[in-house]
């Protein structure tokens, strides 16, 4: 796990470099606004779906720079989700990666339109990437567009199933919306970005969906398992929201069973690949471990 | 204005059929959310931003099909605005284009997921539409998301404004962010599709831009001059949000010659252009009169 480590550090180290050169400074007006993006965004966020969208384009031999304003444009359409989600209107959360939340810090309507304006800097920074082909950028666009919709969906099918009992069909479908979907493009655009074969992206595709199933079942087993502080964000939340969650259906011995098929699953999907998918592999292994 | 009337409703349906086709119907699931993003969209507004996208299209002859989803996703945009713009957290509004907000007919959580979900399809619109070449695509989708960027600044500095004595150059610089930029983005966007020169180019963006000022300062006649129910919207907003207009600055007559400027102004920007300029001279008539 030492070359992952290394691998995650150096990712956030250049997508954070990268997001700093796409989001106007703090002092920007209206300075409120910016101080509040920069807030939510450079909060310490492990930057994990940057490092997928990296690691498969690095698998596929991409040229890195090509590879960084995309990463960084799905990781602010992650943070513009996590502001609004976190709004009263909706989860009514005050603690995210360790810290107030953007409405909590600011206030709602600033909130709001930082998620908004996230939202339409994920998008320029593709229009504008001139190191990536037009013919790419629209494909990356469309990708990034079409997992943000599914994103949206999910958090509808996700605030109606609260308090309800949800049969494990649809609570799949719900986080393979939410969570799955842009996790999915994350490792898509690496692989449209290096130009990989339909069969790779396929191969991928179906890896990226276990990856995203698995992101899931280990989010709910920690939501359960672990402290408010180790995660940064409010722990329990859940069970007391009633939502159906992987261990409130199979229990908790169930569900870490579960998480250990689905890995093997995820990395199987790898196996057709004559590339380097080693960091890949370890991902897998990573999101089935983590603590936090 | 006859030929004005025809052109804006001949507008308003195929702008409408394109938008049926790009946003999902409203049995989607989840449906609530589907539903509320119809009740915005299909809430007979005058679709004046597609119109004029059309119209700059049309005077530089561009095939009006790939004009289509260009003018739906201004709208998209636009309609995100106004939904968002009418929380609770921001003007708090309860009455637009003469039904109730999204807010009031769903809920706070559906009408924020519903403006989020339509800034994502107008952005997916533009990277789906193969009529439109990779390239043109590409700046268009640049376009649009800077113009989206704007409207967001230009909301917060709004919302900064309220009760504070604003000075007049603070007040055009909100409103040509606010409202100016898309007003901008969609002229432009007309040009760009038809692939107009450089130069043409550069007098439609003058045009716009004034055109932009013109909107807001007939915006501002309006708040004051007409009832909510010919507005469709609360009339008098301004006022009672001690919001700085041109009104409460100049005094209404002032504003109307100032009004009258602009216009002389904006349609003198199109004599240079050697294209058919009829209908887009018209547009600025209609704005400097307007009614509602």
């Amino acid at each position: 796990m030492k070359d992952l480590e290394f691998f995650f550090n150096r990712c956030s180290q250049i997508v954070d470099a990268e997001l700093d050169k796409l989001i106007p400074s703090a002092a920007t007006q209206p300075a409120r606004l910016y101080e509040a993006i920069r807030w939510s965004v450079f909060a310490g966020g492990k930057r994990f779906r940057p490092a997928l969208c990296l690691a498969v384009g690095n698998a596929f031999g991409a040229d890195e720079k090509k590879l960084l304003s995309t990463a960084s444009a799905i990781e602010m359409i992650h943070t513009y989700s996590l502001i609004h989600d976190d709004l009263p209107a909706m989860d009514n959360d005050d603690l995210r990666r360790g810290r107030a939340t953007c409405h909590v810090k600011f206030d709602e309507a600033t909130a709001i339109l930082a998620g908004d304006i996230l939202q339409t800097l994920a998008f320029q920074a593709i229009a504008k990437d001139a190191l990536i082909s037009d013919k790419i950028r629209v494909k990356l666009i469309a990708e990034l567009a079409g997992s943000a919709a599914k994103m949206v969906d999910g958090q509808r099918l996700d605030l109606d199933g609260e308090g309800k009992t949800v049969p494990i069909e649809d609570l799949e479908k719900i986080h393979q919306n939410k969570t799955g979907a842009l996790i999915s493009a994350a490792a898509r655009s690496g692989a449209l970005i290096a130009e990989a074969s339909e069969k790779e992206l396929e191969a991928i595709t179906n890896y990226a969906s276990k990856l995203g199933l698995l992101f899931q079942i280990t989010d709910d087993l920690l939501d359960v398992t672990q402290t408010t502080e180790t995660l940064g964000k409010t722990a329990g939340k859940d069970e007391r929201a009633e939502k159906a969650t992987y261990p409130s259906i199979y229990g908790i011995e169930e569900t870490r069973k579960l998480a250990e098929k689905v890995h093997v699953e995820a990395v199987g999907e790898l196996d057709e690949l004559e590339k380097p998918t080693d960091i890949l592999r370890e991902i897998a292994g990573f999101i089935l471990n983590r603590k936090a």
